[in-house]
């Protein structure tokens, strides 16, 4: 399957200010891309690329006075199988997880495992471990919050979304990791593309989409408490402990996002 | 000047606990060893070491049923040196730091950059960039936060911190770090040992400390808002974004912690 | 579609011997994998994985005396397109290179850039710099190289490879890499699976195979020295500097391969 | 201790030419710095630094036509110790061995552990593994090798070392690093300043310094085949594999060094 993606970002300054941008598609994926992701700035700018340490494309660039608008459109192959439903997945115990994933069961900014850790063990503790016990932690979390761009708000963390119980899909996946860490599962935080492939079209207008990552048996596995069920068609952008660490802008200064289209949907086929 | 420093340190478990310990001198120190910093186990348990993505030394290794006792003591060379001042340190544009800093001025789970920005800008947005700006808000910190044991709480952010007034060497370390991120700062939090060298001796019994780095003119200069004055003798045992990356122990699973000594004394030279 | 692979390896010991494996499939093909790559070992023995400096996985066991036996059988789903055809990739100055491939630019145990700068100037200076170069090198050293099992030998080095116009499919691979290099286009070796699909079934039995990747206008492409042409259904286990970081498997003592069976097939489609 | 030191190097280009250098003091080595390490290139040209894959600082610049010269003058804070003696310090078993450190194993360009591995166990198998089998190997090297500055070849192996028995600093330390790797023992190579602290002055014109680490009993130790003895003052800036990874300066077409100077000595203590 291909499918087309891309995005067209405008940001309103007054001052130059340097941006942090996480746009592109994750290296991962990288050997799908049948057409290359070139961003393309308006006013041209030099920009500078590097990956952070979670493996992901960070681009450096400054938005001169007045806005900058950087805009990209690709085509990236896709297996167009649904996410994997492997209910047989156990949960490693602690000391069998390699080293590299411990840091996806630490606290973070968005992710209290602190302050919802007894919260966790008291609704999960005694569902089986494993494929099973995710899947309850997702369906809480599916159930809990009510979704609304309306009520979307940046600084809502794991512990305030489970009490205010709205938000979007980020929220969701907070909550969800929040709990699966708590439970001693390790979950990353991941953000991308999720087009309405297989499944009906959304009214909204498309956006970024943030699913998440546990890892089961040696391997990780996604999983999405906004949609609670296997989607075909997503394209990585980035992961990391939370949203702080995949944003797909952080600006250093004052910049107003004055235009914001993403576009995925699948090719037709010949 | 040679410094010996350890800990004996232990954990009382009623199942088997695995456990997650930064208790090591940082590799950057590696070089000062005079003497190795074996750890030893009682009772002798198989552990396994690797470092995290900030570059500390981690050990795993699971408590037994009944409890675990870890301890260590060697001697570590050092210049004898103060902390540096360097009053003329400039704080450089976003722009120009280096990639690999750039997550030190990110939010994390203790440091709420997002929610201590606008306060961050009122209080500090007429000082001179640079070290004078840095030396402002370890002033603040250290003015802001009454010292006291009795108020230690692990999940104090910044934000409460500043709002509650009290707290221990990492609330200090905490609020001083990320009013240096909000300003574009680069902050990151450290911890390791700092003996009595050069000061009159504390009554209070020996703990691990809490000080912070920031990145100015091109290298990482040492703050400790704290004690607010340059030190002799800082033995750094690890680095991250806040107090969740380098704590002493992480216990997946329930662990008191029923016996904590540390030790830090410049030897006497011959 | 989907590709059944996996492999069965056999090693005589006399002694306990360390092993370093690299059998797994890639973290970036991980979210493929339909089945989970589940090693077995006969006997059971204890094994590590780590992640190392190139993100590969790493498995760690020591084989008992008497020998060891892994096998492994998966399924992984792939876009069932060929490597990718990009005439128009342009060759970077080296100046926009991200810092994260220049290493890839620097000689290596088994391509040794400083002995084949001037012939690679001399053969590859007056062609366009970018994808036809890239071709150039490539039917260069698939012209250069006759592939030979009976002549395979793991010293053999680009420049011993060039010079004895013989060899198995590393060789083509170290020989065209270091060319690359040697004009300043980053070059990557690259192991993993490569079925017969699409193309005429080869006699020969089944081994991993061995490409790589060029940096060409911001993203990896893979070539292929040995088959020269685009091929369908590669599924990376690897990638580094050169063989050295590559190994199948690396032993700390004497190990014998006794067994050495490798599958990779399409599914039939339902 | 306080060490000052610095370089004046001065490269000739007829085209604009990017070069790598890596000039830096080693990061372990940063919190010591008392003066700052500000590279002054003339003309002044931008320039860009990042952190390689072992943790040295690279800078990254491109050279004028007409050429370019870069110098930097500091002081650094020493313990004054000489390098440590520890007889003691056991050969770890490889299973043992951090996963870091295996890379330090393997081959590299100029270290064929492959080639002299037969060599390397018939000379030291016999002699007790740890701190003296390391103390042979170096004691061999430190025989085996005619220092010559006459003789520098960028190019030279250590099993060309080893043949020709004649070379400079580097040539040494890739010996002794090669026969380490061969008996199991993590070997990485270093470049640093090294002055005449404690030992009589030499007529030569200073020079950077090549020396080693192993890995022992949990420890890096370092070791120095050219010497052969404990020294006092060394000021590391890059290790790596070998010394294609901490070259001084990589140059992406033509540029002749110009001009070398490089000042190391102890300041007098008031």
């Amino acid at each position: 399957m291909l499918i087309r993606a891309g995005y067209d970002i405008g940001f309103a300054t007054e001052h130059p200010t340097p941006l942090l941008l996480m746009l592109s598609v994750h290296p991962s994926r990288e050997a799908d891309l049948r057409e290359p992701q070139t961003m393309v700035f308006d006013p041209p700018v030099p920009y500078h690329q590097y990956h952070d340490g979670f493996g992901n494309v960070c681009t450096r660039v400054t938005a001169p006075a007045g806005g900058l608008r950087v805009r990209a459109d690709f085509v990236v192959a896709d297996t167009g199988l649904p996410d994997l439903h492997a209910p047989d997945a156990r949960q490693m115990p602690v000391e069998d997880l390699p080293d590299e994933v411990l840091v996806f069961l630490l606290g973070s900014r968005y992710c209290e495992t602190d302050r919802l850790s007894d919260m966790a063990w008291a609704l999960f503790g005694d569902i089986e471990p494993g494929w099973a016990r995710v899947q309850a932690i997702v369906d809480y979390a599916h159930e809990r919050i009510r979704f609304s761009y309306a009520h979307a708000r940046p600084t809502r963390t794991a512990f305030e979304g489970n009490d205010e119980r709205i938000g979007v899909c980020r929220d969701f996946a907070h909550l969800a990791v929040t709990l699966c860490r708590c439970m001693n599962i390790p979950a990353r935080y991941c953000t991308g593309y999720l087009g309405d492939i297989g499944v009906p079209p959304v009214d909204d207008p498309m956006d970024f989409s943030a699913w998440f990552d546990v890892y089961l048996g040696g391997q990780w596995y996604t999983f999405d408490a906004r949609h609670n069920r296997p989607r075909i068609g997503r394209i990585l952008m980035a992961r990391g402990r939370d949203a702080t660490d995949v944003a797909i802008s952080t600006a250093f200064g004052q910049a107003i996002l004055s235009k914001f289209d993403v576009t995925t949907y699948e090719l037709p086929s010949d």
